[in-house]
């Protein structure tokens, strides 16, 4: 039976999403829980957005396949309880919908990237936001945000790496919000290419300290080169917020919430 | 010059506020930071609230006294740098108003008390909450918490250790909100008893489990004993937000927030 889950974890214990020899991953954490299922048999898994080393998720999905019977709710507690220790929790599993592919299917990817804008490092946030000391302008991050909304080559912000086979993206959401001394940018497009959020970030960050202008990032956009945006923000700053699907494989099946007021 | 500190910290570093031996205190990084500005001269501390071990603080307050003059900002950085790399940071700090005591003139502590009420384990939230799997009724923990409201005798809500003359407190708030899978406690009151606002959480959790009523929470409290009372809850899920006072030390003094929009 395939089975869609829908998966917290904090980037930091994990050398990101995608198993690597003997590295801790979240991948081969889940599918060496999964195999405890199976008789040891190797369970694979395939996920909505490989995030890296050190980027957090409160909303992955992945798919696995199992072939015995089990209930959802008792395939979540099998997994998380395997899973233990590690600061990764299956927050729901459901019966994956006919053709359901959590990479393919998925309409839009939600990013939020974290500033913890103030002169002190972070205490109870660290881990999961990127100090920096300075005041930053949102108010100018949000209008050179805007300038990168849209369908753009977005080759200033990839990665070397990134092996996807164009560099056209649409960018549907790049919203900053300051709330007290937490500057938040959400992005959402259907897909992103590799560091593209991070290097945004780096870049709208410069307009924030004031360093560069949005008509700076209108040509950093249209230089199609990397070294013409801003530096690549940290990973830990990052969390894969949800992914959006035509018809969500957690929802009417019961997510486990607590419906009680 | 006697300096009003404002202090974050994440509990999980420290055995507590105080200052015990050769263990990591709160109490202890923070003076040794400050016998750095004194040339190794003791610097000696006093807090508005002596959290216990694995209890968090977003707005704990403190007095130190330094012999040589140093501006508030290049105070609050250099404490900052030399308690690196302890989770602690100082928010700000301000010339102490005349008279002022950090414990003695508060006008009234708020903490917070957070539950992640959802069946799986917390991952992005592991160490800041407690975990309690089944459904709780905010509403019904809601009204048993107004039962504990006014001024009463406490000793149902007492730890045995504490050094407390009177069993006597003024409660002035204690809020149940739900906010999706997080149930949050707010308490308000001048001050507390020793474990108290962790024994009313353990306490209204039985409420919203359904395990106990309102009435049950009326007769415990009037019981004046603590076995009366529900088990003490987890610390990790406290967090001394704030103190309030009839001025605030950090306020009109620059608190250091960027005010870039």
């Amino acid at each position: 039976m395939r089975w869609a889950l829908l998966i917290e974890y904090d980037g930091r214990g994990f050398a990101g999403w995608q198993r690597q020899g003997a590295l801790t991953t979240v991948q081969s954490v889940l599918e060496d829980a999964a195999a405890h299922l199976t008789s040891g048999q190797p369970v694979a898994s395939t996920v909505a957005g490989r995030t890296d080393s050190g980027v957090h998720a409160a909303g992955q999905t992945a798919l696995i396949e199992l072939p015995r019977e089990i209930g959802a709710r008792q395939l979540r507690d099998a997994l998380n309880f395997h899973m233990k220790p590690h600061l990764v929790a299956i927050l729901a599993a459901a019966p994956a919908p006919e053709g359901w592919n959590p990479r393919f299917s998925a309409l839009k990817r939600t990013y939020r990237y974290t500033i913890l804008n103030r002169p002190s490092r972070p205490a109870l946030q660290a881990g999961k936001v990127w100090h920096v000391p300075h005041p930053l302008n949102a108010a100018a991050m949000q209008q050179a945000a805007d300038r990168l909304l849209g369908k753009h080559d977005f080759t200033s912000f990839r990665a070397a790496a990134c092996q996807a086979a164009s560099p056209l993206r649409t960018l549907d959401r790049l919203d900053v919000r300051r709330t007290g001394d937490r500057v938040e940018i959400t992005a959402e497009a259907r897909s992103f290419l590799h560091h593209q959020v991070r290097n945004m970030a780096g870049t709208l960050k410069l307009v924030g300290e004031g360093h560069w202008s949005p008509d700076d990032v209108t040509r950093a956009l249209a230089a199609r080169s990397r070294a013409a945006a801003g530096p690549t923000a940290p990973p830990e700053a990052l969390c894969l917020i949800g992914i959006t699907y035509p018809v969500d494989p957690f929802s009417p099946p019961d997510r486990g919430s607590p419906t009680a007021a």
